[in-house]
């Protein structure tokens, strides 16, 4: 008797924001549907076998909007339209060569590297020097001048595997391949080599792109692979003449048209709120971009096929949106979030997926309190889904410019253990996803959105 | 200042177990450790590759008995030893066949099959007959023996995808391939086909064990992939007279000397009283066994050499254990149990890992309300890592012995949505495992050991 007043006390407290036997099958209709056809898998099969990769401005990139969009007509939604946006154009050129040239212990050899996205390249001839490693910006400025200029930088702080969400390790790190070329250029260093962004040791070096600051020369950018960080900086231990030879054929062209792609159900009852859902389309030139982003945009497009497929009638409109462009550039969500503020778009909530298609977690939110504890009660009803982390900030690159006109911003959140073990790397391929885990991931975004249309976020 | 006070006060709510800044530390550099040495990865990479498959009274159980005894020796336990068991040795013998002879739609062509472990062989000649499809044992009987006498019966009910644990879809699936031979032969079939305990349409079969009840007639049983199994259940529609060849070679040889491979580190304070970790050492003939349970017995190791490594000296008897013969016989488990009662050993708890190497999800226990909810009173120190189930029940198919003695039974949970796409197959190889999940793993089963270790279950 007693548990039994627990337990109704317990359903009272929640239902300030309202969770009834109706939502708790909506969302195990939501699911069971979703692990039984695994629709999402099939479209990211395609995306990646078919299209395969699809950086800002490639013809992969132009041949994804077509498919989206024609996909989204096939699933048969209210509207599906383009909307133009202009992209950097960066291309990649021949093999990238980083060669140890002097080394008394190994003698000439490869190290292996990839360019880093956005860099310039070193011209035909390549460049040569002398390499001095450092672990951050404090210790390049320390160094000054006089010990780098002429030579190259190799920045070599790992990520730091002690901490659980590896996106917090990722943050701790990224800033010597966003920003190390234009702070090691300000001391005249000739290039720089970074340590990749993966938390394990690989063979592969991962890519991702670098921001010159203006008015600083630009220099060149490769990423070499966490093994060849360590055996490098081993060498440079017992060899400090150590010279290198850098040679990368990558260039910047004129922006290129393209467009993000958008798919909408119309809600029946507050036409004019606004859900969006969106994976951003682009991914990097040197694989199939199956967990970084493909996973996110066929998720997407899941979340609106299945409110049609289990004939849910939104009350609020829904937007699957396929953004272009975050990886060098997010012009697609600048652009997306300009046309919403011209066109006085009421765009309530954005939910972006793109930390890869493993087991759900979670969601994190930039959300007022109210919101973030409204959308909390509905924890018990997603705990079961293996949802448990409500209460991580952030949204999604793409969507963030929404933040400004008030839009709750929402990130779902999974697994991230094995996230920079693929991304941006040549690994990022459809082998490396599960079907249920991707498809889990749509089923949570869509519960989600369910109950936002439901009952709204005020 | 209204915070602080609830913090306060939840910090006095969850003292009534203990909880204290010590604890917090500790488990945090237990995670530290773990997750920036690797050592479980180590360890596994070595089992796989240099012993790799190692079924119950093969060469291969055999030379894994050595090389984890002589492991354990040299991360310097305080002892080590051998607990002689006697095991079943089954042989699989040349590759099975079986074979569709008389489609008119296919022709004569192969299933992708295995033999299921346990199961007599067919003889020389092989079986031919036509099969039967049928969901369930009811399905089975309903038919009765007019129509199953001579007959091939294919068992074909499909796990539930629908089911978010993968276990419970494996729970409501697996009585075909453990009893279907026996279910079958009671009403005169030759021999049956089951269909593989795989979530996903896979090319490739699913092995385990089978018990044939006694004073049955013991008939040869294959697992068939799950695509083959949809391909087959097809051709039945419309081919009622479809026949089948099956030959098998595989046999159940005399029993077996082996071995249980114990490490140990004893207690400061309450030697008597024993914490057991453990995972079998037996695996599969078809892969490495990976997840299932190389990736078990490394955790154990690494939980007792995490303790060591930190320097934490553990008040009560710490034990490892790799237990022989969890795959068809559970002989191993038995015997652990049965020396423990006989050596009036007071062995607290048993911990289990035998759900793979994945992302840590909780722990599941067989244990009074009040250990539970002492257990789960740490979950504030857990969480963090991603632990946060704690209601599910279940310990461990080696463990179970010792419930009887009044151990506290706990098995460690991983996220469960990829287990099933390796399990018993061929795909069960150390690629498939990811170096951080499998330490989180060890990490978080060295954590609920630090804490009972500290506190004890009482």
């Amino acid at each position: 008797m007693k548990r039994l007043t627990l337990v109704l006390l317990s359903g009272m407290w929640f239902s300030t924001y309202a969770q009834t036997p109706q939502d708790e099958k909506g969302i195990k209709e939501i699911f069971n549907e979703a692990l039984s056809k695994c629709k999402s898998y099939d479209m990211l099969y395609e995306l990646c076998t078919k299209i395969g990769p699809r950086l800002s401005g490639s013809p992969g990139a132009a041949a994804a909007v077509e498919w989206s969009r024609h996909l989204m007509l096939t699933c048969g939604f209210d509207s599906v339209w383009l909307q133009p946006v202009m992209v950097p154009h960066w291309v990649r050129g021949e093999k990238e060569i980083t060669r140890v040239i002097n080394s008394k212990k190994m003698g000439t050899f490869d190290l292996s590297v990839c360019a880093i996205g956005n860099s310039v390249g070193t011209g035909p001839n390549g460049v040569s020097a002398k390499v001095i490693e450092v672990k951050n910006f404090d210790e390049l400025k320390q160094l000054g001048e006089k010990a780098v200029q002429g030579n190259i930088v190799f920045f070599n702080r790992p990520m730091d595997p002690t901490q659980i969400h590896t996106f917090a390790a990722y943050g701790g790190a990224v800033n010597q391949r966003g920003s190390g070329a234009s702070e090691a250029a300000k001391l005249g260093a000739v290039a720089v080599i970074v340590r990749s962004m993966g938390v394990n040791l690989e063979d592969y070096p991962h890519t991702g792109s670098l921001r010159y600051a203006s008015g600083v020369k630009q220099i060149p950018a490769v990423a070499v692979s966490t093994k060849h960080a360590e055996l490098l900086s081993k060498l440079l231990k017992d060899e400090k003449d150590l010279q290198v030879y850098i040679e990368m054929h990558c260039e910047m062209l004129d922006d290129a048209p393209s467009y993000n792609v958008i798919g909408q159900i119309n809600g029946s009852e507050y036409k004019n709120e606004i859900i969006t859902v969106g994976g951003h389309l682009d991914s990097w030139d040197l694989a199939q971009g199956a967990h970084d982003d493909g996973a996110g945009c066929v998720q997407s497009i899941e979340v609106l096929r299945l409110f049609k497929t289990l004939g849910i009638q939104p009350k609020r409109t829904l937007r699957a949106v396929m953004f272009m462009n975050e990886e060098n550039g997010m012009r697609g969500g600048m652009k997306y979030a300009e046309l919403a503020k011209t066109n006085h778009e009421n765009i309530i909530a954005a939910i972006e997926s793109d930390e890869g298609g493993f087991t759900p977690r979670g969601y994190t939110m930039m959300a007022s309190d109210a919101v973030r504890a409204k959308i909390k009660s509905w924890k018990p009803l997603l705990e079961p889904y293996g949802l448990t982390e409500f209460d991580g900030r952030g949204g999604g690159a793409d969507i963030g410019p929404l933040g400004a006109q008030g839009t709750v911003l929402i990130g779902y959140s999974p697994d991230s253990q094995r996230y920079f073990d693929y991304h941006h790397t040549p690994e990022d391929t459809i082998d490396k996803v599960s079907p249920r885990e991707l498809e889990m991931g749509a089923a949570a975004m869509t519960a989600l959105v369910f109950m936002i249309d439901r009952y709204g976020l005020k």
